[in-house]
Parts: structure tokens; sequence; C-alpha cells
């Protein structure tokens, strides 16, 4: 009897699951409203019910789900399984959610932040796959990221690691939704491009993006890279600014932990290759000649499914039992 | 019959070799000079012999000697135990030291870059006791360091990790000996601190410096130090520009490994409590007031010795035969 395993991806807006084989590969997957409103307990039983109802439509013995992975958002204490707080969960407040899932399903719960599950994901059977070392980075509202050195996920001290974004590139320099001043993420965050783009508007800088935020009242990311791509200036030096940030994280991220793939995901990666082709452009710049390094820059390839199924990932390798 | 481990710091300059019981508590230690012209025969040569040699001063039967640990500057594979390059051991180009040292000692051999074999000494024995996540960080001509995630040493790929003077902490900053800008090491290496001195006294600052300047043609980072203390004004901005470069770069390590303590080592940490408190106060002062954050900020406690101390630790943790 062949094992199987899920993967959950818990979000404020939806819940996501997935139902998986022993070498990864996703069967099927379902999806729910996460009614973010109704609280841990509610929540909780609903992603028990969900786990025997996918295994029931697929087919499969319940006796044969051996673990069940999650990964969800927030300050969290990874080795004991508890989410301290979500802003996308507000009622999530310390919830032990492993020791809820495990006493609500029997089966062994392994669990994880999103980013760092989304970061597993691609480790295993994404744009990361036989890199034991890599950093992968998402680009939205704020930067977040995980690292893999030697095949695992580091967590560091009190969970501390892979705060990606906030990464100083520039003493003294913008100021980050975090507070500090000079973070990456207050360069090159999809929400930190639109910001830079209607701060040189409001400037008054002449640009085609003047009538697109004449009409909305701002921009998008999109909208940038959409008249960059036509050759508007002032667009082209948002894009420009933001590859520049992201290509030199990459520089000092290779001197941290060594990795040999740095992968983007998030959902500026839609720029595509006009985003890619210019943070390696910068890399490059801003690297030293010292010798050739080896690392590569590239997008991830499992976009929104990469936390569901770096959650099923985590449980394959370390649902054994040994965590229950 | 208690078991023996030897640590050997290989420096361009001298051979540092310590025997160690398995508590790694040092017995005794011998040094020898280096003769880098000799080449990696006859220096390897000299250290097998320094091990039998350090084993009978010690009424140590040579069958205790389990395991003999070695860290080396320069480039180097660790896993092969290869150096591949070395500036201050010209003639040790892709030496299989590791290999050498077992052929010529019939022990096993543990090789590890100097670097980390002192941040690994730290972390056993030193100031990183307990700090199963930690980064350590040598102020010298350059900055060098290396960083323990879960109780190891990260390596990276290609071994390219820990190049922490590298890290970029101002975008198109100083131009760094590496050829990049903006790196950690342009500003707060003994070497930068020096050479931000004499760039101003050369533009013709005030400075009780200038007299020290005029008689030597430089200044020293103690001379700077020393000055500073005294309340020269130049001065005093030149050392806090070294702690604030420092202090950023602690907020920086924070958020990629999240060590839970950084130390720093190397000559200039004689500047005592006047460059310590300084660089916390940095780290503070551009640390985000997010969530408060409990990572400690110290100096080295092993000084000259902690490459041979983790060598031997090294050998006492790896040298189980599973490397011969």
């Amino acid at each position: 009897m062949p094992d199987y395993f899920i993967g959950i991806d818990l979000g404020g807006t939806n819940i996501k699951m997935g139902i998986f084989d022993e070498n990864v590969k996703l069967l099927n997957s379902i999806s729910s409203p996460t009614n973010a409103q109704e609280g841990p307990d509610v929540i909780i039983n609903r992603m028990a019910e969900m786990s025997r109802q996918i295994c029931a439509e697929n087919d499969i013995e319940y006796a044969s789900l051996k673990a069940i992975g999650v990964g969800a958002p927030g300050p969290s204490n990874i080795a004991e399984g508890i989410v301290v707080a979500a802003p996308n969960l507000p009622k999530f407040r310390n919830v032990p959610i492993k020791q809820m899932i495990k006493d609500r399903t029997r089966k062994v719960c392994v669990f994880e932040n999103d980013a760092n599950a989304a970061c597993y994901g691609e480790y295993v059977v994404g744009a990361g796959r036989g890199a034991d070392n890599m950093v992968f980075l998402t680009l939205g509202t704020g930067i977040g990221g995980g690292i893999i050195t030697n095949g695992h996920i580091i967590h560091g001290f009190m969970d501390n690691a892979a705060e990606l974004g906030h990464i100083i590139i520039e003493m003294d320099g913008r100021l980050c939704g975090c507070g500090q001043r000079g973070c990456v993420e207050a360069y090159a965050s999809a929400t930190s491009t639109v910001k830079r783009a209607v701060e040189a508007l409001q400037a008054g800088r002449q640009s085609s993006l003047m009538e697109i935020y004449k009409q909305k009242g701002t921009v998008t990311a999109k909208d940038i890279y959409t008249e960059s791509a036509k050759g508007d200036a002032l667009a082209l030096e948002i894009t420009e600014g933001t590859a520049k940030a992201l290509g030199i994280l990459c520089v000092s991220l290779l001197h941290v932990t060594g990795p040999r793939r740095i992968l983007f995901a998030g959902g500026m990666i839609a720029a595509g290759d006009a985003l890619l082709g210019r943070i390696r452009h910068y890399y490059n710049k801003y690297l030293w000649p010292l010798k050739p390094e080896q690392m590569e820059i590239c997008f991830a390839t499992l976009g929104e499914s990469a936390g569901m199924i770096g959650a099923a990932a985590l449980a394959c390798e370390f649902g054994n039992g040994s965590c229950l």
C-alpha cells in the first residue's frame, strides 16, 4: 500500500490543500475559503474535514495518509508548531496549530512558515531542484523568502532567519515599512516599485504613466513594466532601480550563505525577462571580478502552489513519526 | 586510554599546533615558523613531525591521538581537503593537504579554512558557546568570518559562504579591494578605517592625527582609536563610521541567518568598548522597532588561538574515522 501525504497552504483568503504521492507528485487539490473571522478552532476543524474529504474523493484509504504538512503565515514558533501572530489571520494568536491538526486528524503533522514552505517546494520539485544551497525570494507587497543550506531550511535563533527584504543595501536610505532605512524591500518590492513611481509623478516628472496616474489615482507595478517596455524614461528608471536593488541583494546573498541558485517568485515576476535579465545585469555589474562565480539567478516555477507543495514535501521528508 | 586530538593553524608565518583532550581542552601547544618558500611537501612533513613531537613531549602515546584538525588560509575545497590557493602560502596551489597529512601521520585528518576553524573554535569553547546559530567576524586587513547554523559551519555551493566582508551596505559606495563598491570591508576593516582617516588628512582636515601622519607617513587603527578617545573630532568621525558600518552589517546578518550572537575578532577589537559599545549603538539605531530582538553582539575571546582550537574541535567532532 503506497503512502500518501497532504500539503496545506493556510492563507488569509483560502485554504489550499493537495494530496501527494511519495514522490511529492500532486494527485489532486481542493480549496476552501479561510473565513478568517471564524477563528482557529473552526478553521482547523475544516482543515481536518478537508483532509478526510480529499482522501475519499481520490479513493485513498485514510490509513495510507502518512503525514500532513502545513504552511502558515506570520511570526511563528516552527519547532513547537505555533502560529504566534498572523496579520491576515487576526484571530490566530499563539495557536498550537501542529498539535491541533494532529489531534483532529490523528496524523503526523509537520509545520513551517509559508515562505519557508514555498522555498522548500521550489527546492524539492521546482526551479531549485538539485541546489542544496539556494535562496528563494518573493516579490510582493513586501519581500520575503527562505534559505536552504545543505538541503535544509535554516531557521536561525527564535526563527529569525530569512527576513530577506530587510537586508540593508543603502546606509540611511529609503524608509522601509518595517521602520529601518535602506532595506531592499523599500526599493524593490512591488509596493515600493509603485511608490517610487508615484513619488516621481507627484514631483511632476514627465511620463506616460501620468495619464494612468491621473485616471486611477495610482499606478500598478504592471503599468510601470508596460510603460517601461514602450520606452518611457521614468518607467524605465523605476524598473532599473528595482533590478539594481535586487542585483545588489544577490551579490550580498552570494557572500553570506553561498547559494548555488537564487530564485525569484511573486506577482512581480510576471514582468518576465524585462526583470530577470536586468537583475542579472546588475548582479554581474556589482559582483566582484576576483573570481568567476557560478551562482544562477532564475524565476521560481511553482507559482502560487509552491507553499502547498512545499508543505507536502516537508510531510514526506519529516513525517516519519519522529515528530509526533 | 583517553583519546587525544591535535589542532593545527597553518598560517603564512607560523604553524601553531595544540594537543587537546576529548573535551577540547588545550593541554599544550608548540609553534614553528612556516617558511612558506619551502613549499607544501616540506611544510606538511614538518607538521607530521610536530604531531609526533607534541605527543612525545606530553607523554601521550601516539596511538591515543585520534585525529588531526587543520585550518588553512585561502580559497579551498573543504570537502576534498584541498588548499586551492593561498596568498600567504604562494607555493600552495591545489594541495591535497588533508590526504597528505593523513599519509604522513596515519591519522584521520579534518580540514577547514582558517576563518571557519576560528569560528568553530569560538562556538565550541569561546564566546559563541551555546549559540547554535552564530556569526563570527574578524576585523583585520580585510573582514572575514564564518557562520554557524544549527551547530554546523555553513559552506555554501563551491565553499562560497561567509565572505562576510563583501556584503554591500552602500549602493555605489566606496571601492573595495575586491573590486566591488560599498562592501562593509571598504568602511570597517582596520585597513579601511586607516584609509578613511588618511584620505581626510590628505584632504586637509584638522586633526590631532595630522602630527602622527606627518611623522610616520601614515596612521594606524590604534592611533585613530587613541585620538578618538582623547576627543579629536576627525578621529571620532572615523571610528563612528567604522562602528556604523558594522552595526548595519549586524542588522543585515540578523535578517539573513538569524544568529543568536555575532562575535567580532581580530586586531581591531583591542579598541575595546569604544568599538563594541558603538557597534551595538548603531545596530540598535538601524534595527527595526517591529519586535524586540535578542541577538547579542560580543567580542570573541580566544584571540589568535581560535583557529588552532577550532581545528581541534573539528577533529574531535568529525574525526571518528568516517572521513578517512
